[in-house]
């Protein structure tokens, strides 16, 4: 009975299945990262600690890629969507779809955990207003007990503001750096010719790879990563109550976590590409290319080429500074 | 000798081979988890803190789930059981046989930890006066100092108690948001068709699950799951001294932890099914069944009636809210 | 030319290398177990907490275990040889062999850590002594500065003492149940029918294991489960200094950490193997036995016999108990 | 488009290929260990603890060999190249340049982790200076806020100083054996003679390890084990503008990070060469060698012999001491 229910509900487009499987994965991992969060604040820390969020955030990235991973290769997020297809080995044209399906999967993943900790009826209506394009509506919800700012604060369950001491362009170099980092290891772990990794071992060692990134570098603007993980939750939390705050606190930092996850992921996934992969790709392919003279003219030729590669990827984070006297003058 | 030995204890029944493992792995799991909370609540927080807590329910799962695994599969929780039982891989007349095993493996676990440290000749007598159904004595046992509520309160060590802040429909949502996140996780890790998993790493992701749970959902209400490991240990404080209390502690609390797994358990496995594993169940079957056309009037209208059920999913949970008025005035 | 230095090397005799094997095993463990206990404690807190010296002792083991395990299996605790013993899976011959190493590793171990901490001439002098069988020498380093109780105690840095609040009856109870735990736990990793293993987990699982005992039955007594972990680094505190308040104190606790265990573990191998083991014995071997008509009266007959083990180990555990206040009497 | 670029980007050199894999992965162990550190000191605990400094270290060792393990092996540590050079399995031709490749990626993480912290446009310039070679204008940059001791303290984020309380000679003996310990372990797990390892799990099982020496002999002198992972960052943190008190510090310390690791590397090969490898070498190559005699004389004459190698092993350490007195005197 139970089969044939199931066998009716089957879908046969792969693109919708490919969009609802990263739309429940981010969903999971979101409900479960904010979920970390939101017991850490809302309990005092009685509950857990910094360790326990990012060990949150790290298993949510874990379970929402085993959920996925079979369907549409989980990707989980916008950058890692780009990436695959800067590489020619993604569509392009699935792109927008499957960064909506992370935008919505992490919407709703924050109103879920919303719902948990401030459970009220005005959550049905917000998601039906949402749903059908009120506008209007959306203002009368902000409650004055939802701050952003400040020893009570809980905007920043749900997505990442500054720390205090950063500022604005050294907030922007952070983020370009950790997600270069990021994507640099996703794409290593990726590599098959790199060497093997067992097929259960790479959703948990993205998760790893997930609170190395909050042990390591979390402290400046909470490691966002990932695009639709900060803005879905961003446009729930100015519907649900915290408004327009969301988007003004930090100088405006909202489409930092937007833009320069894109910037560093694709920084960190060249890197690789050109100081790792690009060097054994003879290897599976022309074993007869390899016999072929090494010749050293080539060798001489594209050593320094090599390491000019190294130190551009390098001094390109500083010379971003430059702007920072402009920056702060605009703002 | 040994060899001659065991196999004279040989038991050829399967069904009670299988009642066995599943009462050694549940007596296990709960032995290491309720072991871990009184470490910790004993020594007042020396030797542990809350992550220990949580690491203990985890790797308690974990070895449990080793202990079981071979006989009967490990399912170490009724609503894991009821779930497959719908899914139509388990029979559903072996249903109360696990469940009862899983009772009788949690009681037993709790009275374990509870002679580790209130080691009394009375447990002795408890235990037997139990075996015979001697209803009479049990109250007898109730000692002053075993406390329920309170900076003192034990109770919270063998089963959940809601937190002081929490409404009885708030944690109903969350005890069914909190199951359905951990069934449709257990589902989609046992879905061979999405990925393959190397055998040894399954038992250690459920328990990663577990932590999971305890970091991300566990401030509420302790995050039960497992209406086995919650009335069993509950039953045991009930009979060995801390009285009616643990039943009419939170306003009655004592049937959600039972009620709300099954129904958040059913919630997500459905969840997984409609929205990930229906739809991969051609590939391995049927090949040419891919072949033949995709009708496209069909993906039109499957598609918003898979997103139907999402909708319909999420937002079943706040629908449930309506009743808080009704509960609150009623309780 | 290394190459040839080590075939020079190379012993043949398999009993010889195994005690090697064991011996170094144990040696890492302890070094680095105890290490992680004395950085706690001489750093007072400043360089890891109660988890982190979980984790020392986990991590330990596991490398220990990577160690030897080719050699001679990587018992590393004469409790566990013996249950393999009593199972007839190791000779009886090896079990002295196998516990001297044990116990030479754990004391050279705790010299090691003692270097680092303590590091003075009198260390080298003391190995000396020991190897010469010197007992007069001995005391003669007993200082005043190294004391085994109060807050500035380090002697619970090698081997275990009792908690305070726990009765002598008490902490003897406590440690058989966890070595009948820990022991039911390795048994069955390392039973082949119930589950395959990825070969190199079953190191890192039987640190998880240690880890979970460290979480869930560490604070009574420090879970000493090996006898020669617990007696090794004992017998060097004697000689290092601590004197004989090593063996003095709580009681005369020490020979409750050799003597519990022993109990403890066979009481877990017997539960494992008359619960779980006994009953797939059939399945690889014969499997027309299987086929033969499973008699229903011996199912009826070994039903109740079964569940009468389980209850019998179960109840052995507080029968224990009656002799509490005799023990307290005579102590 | 983009596998035309990559392919004219190839690099056929086999050593130059190998430098950068070695560079890359010594960068992102350094970047992530740095900044786990750096993200505790900054942030003064409240992003992380002594545990999540010891996970960054964890995990940033294994993302390294994870992006460098295909193509050179993932040494990432001269001490490591030295070890496989000395047991006749990599050309010591090789070694000055993997050396060199640690020192400079090493260097480089550092001050990756210095622009996301202090980010300043000098970062820009000390780059180019140090890339010049211009000796000069290095110490213009030494500012008084950069301090290696007291309370605001930073240079301890990026190389290891020693603790007050450690004497010279006893950070020394500590350095010996932590090494010693580390390399033990390290050669054990490439042994494959002594147990096979899933793929995948080498890098991890590496990282547990230096998790494991943070748990517990990180409290003494940081447990440098890397002569290029501690040189490079100092030379950083000279030219950044710690100044010379980066190697005055400790009473002239910089240089025992540098030379203990090698002595106690090439201790704890030795170890398991002696004890383990070298016993076991017969068994897949010459099966007939086995059935020749084993020689009782022999085994006679070996055993004491092998015995006399552990007791060396062992006594070597506090031999060590006997100039502890001297060197206090010179200090």
């Amino acid at each position: 009975m139970m089969e044939t229910l199931l066998r009716r509900c089957q879908i046969r487009s792969q693109i919708v299945r490919e969009c609802i499987a990263e739309f429940l994965g981010l969903y999971i991992a979101v409900l479960i990262g904010s979920g970390a969060a939101a017991q850490v604040v809302t309990s005092r820390g009685t509950h857990g600690d910094y360790l326990t969020i990012q060990l949150g955030s790290a298993l949510g990235a874990v379970f929402g890629i085993f959920v996925a991973r079979g369907v549409s290769g989980a990707h989980l997020n916008p950058v890692y969507s780009l990436s695959l297809c800067v590489l020619g080995r993604h569509p392009w044209k699935k792109l927008p779809l499957y960064s909506l399906s992370h935008l919505v999967g992490a919407f709703l993943g924050a109103a879920t955990v919303y719902l948990q900790y401030y459970g009220k009826i005005s959550t049905v209506f917000i998601l039906i207003l949402i749903l059908s394009f009120n506008e209007y509506a959306i203002q009368t919800f902000s409650g004055g007990e939802l701050l952003v700012a400040g020893p009570n604060a809980t905007a920043g369950i749900f997505c990442s503001y500054p720390a205090d001491h950063l500022s604005f362009w050294g907030g922007l170099v952070d983020q370009v750096v950790a997600t270069a980092l990021f994507l640099l290891c996703c794409v290593a772990l990726e590599d098959q010719r790199n060497g093997p990794l067992p097929d259960g071992l790479h959703p948990v060692l993205v998760g790893a790879l997930i609170l190395t990134m909050g042990v390591s570098m979390g402290s400046n603007c909470g490691f966002p990563l990932n695009p639709a993980r900060d803005l879905g939750p961003r446009l729930f939390t100015f519907v649900a109550g915290w408004g327009e705050e969301v988007f003004k606190a930090g100088g405006g930092w909202w489409w930092v976590p937007i833009v320069a996850p894109f910037v560093g992921g694709l920084l960190g996934t060249l890197t690789y590409e050109l100081l790792i992969e690009a060097h054994h790709q003879t290897t599976p392919q022309s074993p007869q290319q390899e016999q072929e003279a090494v010749e050293l003219e080539e060798v001489v030729f594209l050593k320094p080429e090599t390491f000019y590669w190294v130190i551009t990827v390098i001094s390109l984070m500083p010379v971003l500074e430059a702007g920072e006297e402009a920056s702060l003058a605009i703002l």
